[in-house]
């Protein structure tokens, strides 16, 4: 999916459009029930649907289907079973890389994110820098997430944890204990940017999101929605803009400007 | 967590200790009611515990908490809150980072996978190239997973998601409709290896699983347990192997012996 996005480098900015992968959230029908839903890339959205029940152990074969539709405008997959869907036992088990399980799709609860806060474009490498320098388990083993909340200046905390969304997760919880008011603050990942991670910064009112690596195509939707500067692939000297560029520095809006005009008019 | 490895490059095997991230399953108990069990790394666990309820909007500040005491060795977190837990919308969702949201914590109920077949080292390097290749998606916007079934020379089935447990749900279903018996293959992912994978692969039959990058220390003990050969930070010339060594050659118990006499004599 195309997204026209700012790119920063070295001090300046310039636009163009850019791919980024689309996120869709994707429902599993077993029998009429709702199984799960899923935020994936609705491509073979059939053989989803099939490698989830397999691997759940609630198929073993094609042999237990009798049909599978997947209608791709709604994003629902609508399998019909041989035998009558198996109890299930334990209700939910995150995993692995974060899981991120959550009870909710609530993106139109949020209230836009407010701020009055400006963040220097030239600070943006560095809090990606001091956020791999505070990285204490990911220099040990590598394999490792890192989330951290700044004041624009430094970091104020930071949590790891092998799943991105538990690192965003303890990062919250740490800052309920601690009391600090994550209003008008910036969440740092180092993970990938997907709808998730727009959801909990809306939850703590963060208007800047900042990832080393890049968002999807729901999270950028999500940030435009909810007036979220969202930042990503971030390198020494340069990133991308992907939402809300007009926070990004004072004089924002003018360098954009003319940027804009400066590629309409080659 | 310290694990003993074999070191890959250049056509030679070494061995030595390195430092993988711990993954372990936490219980989030609310008022006597498992509300989820999550996969992680056991550092913050009160403030796991913590974001994760007020992400989930369960709670709203500390003033909605009246205790919270977490059991490390049991690793299970009890949460007493001041008002009843809230009802739950809508029952799963996976998110994200493919989510990977499951019913079952089963890793005791899978035989270990037998395989009478054996992986040249010198094909792995280009395993992973052949993976990237294939990466469809990932060459067009990047912030993508990949994962791939091998019979240990060419790549049979490849599917691709912003999710890395989604890939390989997509896998398993491909290769259910297109009738593919996964015994005896090899699995192949860009994504980190956590226990899950390890749970994918038994289920499939899989005896090596491959990844460019690390894998936590329950996928380890998964893939010892199990019997499958753990490979991963797979690069041009040189990887690790976490696990059944064995399989990697009909030569390799002799070469890893030698391998390791010389690291202990000196």
């Amino acid at each position: 999916m195309l997204h026209m996005v700012y790119h920063y480098y070295k001090g300046r900015f310039s636009q163009s459009e850019i791919d980024v992968v689309t996120e869709i959230p994707f429902r599993i029908m077993v029998d009429g029930v709702e199984l799960a839903t899923m935020m994936c890339t609705p491509v073979k959205l059939r053989e989803l649907a099939l490698g989830f029940l397999a691997f759940e152990r609630i198929i073993e074969s094609m042999d237990d289907v009798v049909s599978v539709e997947v209608d791709e405008d709604e994003s629902d997959a609508y399998v019909q079973l041989k035998k009558p869907l198996k109890i299930i036992e334990r209700r939910i088990f995150t995993s692995g890389c974060g899981g991120g399980v959550t009870f909710h799709l609530d993106y139109h609860d949020y209230p836009p994110v407010r701020t009055e806060r400006t963040l220097d474009p030239k600070t943006v490498p560095s809090l990606i820098q001091d956020l791999h320098d505070a990285a204490v388990l990911y220099h040990q083993s590598r394999g490792i997430h890192t989330a951290a909340l700044s004041d624009g200046e430094k970091l104020i905390a930071v949590a790891e944890d092998v799943g991105r969304h538990n690192a965003l997760d303890k990062l919250r919880g740490e800052t309920l204990e601690r009391g600090i008011d994550t209003r008008d603050h910036i969440l740092i990942s180092t993970g990938r940017i997907s709808s998730d991670m727009l959801r909990k910064a809306a939850r703590m009112n963060t208007p800047f999101v900042i990832s080393r690596t890049s968002p999807t195509s729901l999270s950028i939707y999500v940030a435009k929605r909810l007036g979220i500067t969202l930042i990503g692939y971030v390198r020494r000297d340069k990133f991308n803009v992907y939402s809300h560029p007009e926070n990004l520095a004072s004089r924002m809006e003018a360098v954009v400007e003319r940027a804009w005009n400066s590629v309409s008019s080659t």
